[in-house]
């Protein structure tokens, strides 16, 4: 029904009523993740034979989506995604203010001596990089580099209707952080 | 050859060499549990199709009892009893100051009015049974009433001869603490 409202719409031109499908698909993300989620799925992955963990919990809002096979999938990914790039925080926000001050700080030493504005748009840039380092949402999906997590995220949502959110994961490595 | 000396401490008797042998492994791991362990392996479970997830990381000391069956089974059934008995700590030290001393106070108002050292007794015995309640090492294993997991955990000690930490672990039920 929408491809055939988008067919007409683009008129009959399938990459233009692709990317209105798309658009209609963002947009409506959009609305709906104003929406509760607190049902979901927690799911884990096991990588090298125990030697790294990771634990998700994605969140949607009905128990029928949760038991979806679309939803259940992404949810895997996320869980295969974390294990091979080890984001430190779900989003933004989480990351520490002290954090993010004191790459700042470096950033701005690595660029002295040039103009103020020059180097408020520079540090500006590697905070950015910074982020989608650490940021599961702003990273670049293992298994499609050209889209990130966010990307995927939005995408599920428009195709399942319902809002949806990466609540949080665990990743531990056998030793890591151990002295001795 | 542990059993034959056992034996023969035991003059003979089956039931009294293994109390002696208990008794040695247990000193055994005594004595094992201050050599690093930073080897090891993680483990999750999922429960409830996706309601529930555990993830744990169990260190010994080398690669090889990592990958022996005992000790992956060792692990598997703590991230069993985790899901099952939600502890909030490993051990505990690692339970705040805060909460015990707010329990602590709880307690002391249930027997308020009784003479000082009374009241002492019962708030210890009430605190006790809390950590009980909320250390993994403490609480009664969920296959076997009978025994702690620190228990289980010093006669794996003693069967394997490695030194063995069960260094963390993450619990999510899903939605848990969300409101809306």
């Amino acid at each position: 029904m929408e491809c055939k409202k988008a067919l007409t719409e683009s008129h009959g031109n399938l990459a233009e009523a692709e990317a209105i499908l798309r658009k209609k698909g963002i947009a409506n993300a959009g609305k709906k993740s104003s929406r509760t989620a607190k049902e979901g799925s927690i799911a884990s992955y096991i990588h090298l034979q125990g030697k790294v963990g990771v634990l998700v919990e994605v969140n949607c809002e009905t128990d029928f989506v949760a038991k979806n096979e679309v939803f259940r999938d992404f949810v895997k990914d996320i869980t295969l995604h974390i294990a091979a790039a080890h984001p430190l925080y779900v989003s933004r926000d989480q990351v520490p203010d002290k954090l993010v001050q004191a790459e700042r700080e470096i950033y701005a030493a690595q660029v002295m001596g040039k103009p103020a504005n020059i180097v408020d748009k520079i540090v500006d840039g590697k905070i950015d990089k910074f982020f989608s380092t650490v940021c599961l949402l702003e990273q670049a999906f293992i298994k499609n580099p050209d889209v990130t997590i966010h990307d995927i995220l939005q995408s599920k949502i428009a195709e399942l209707g319902e809002n949806m959110i990466i609540r949080r994961f665990t990743r531990y490595m056998v030793g890591e952080d151990l002295v001795g």
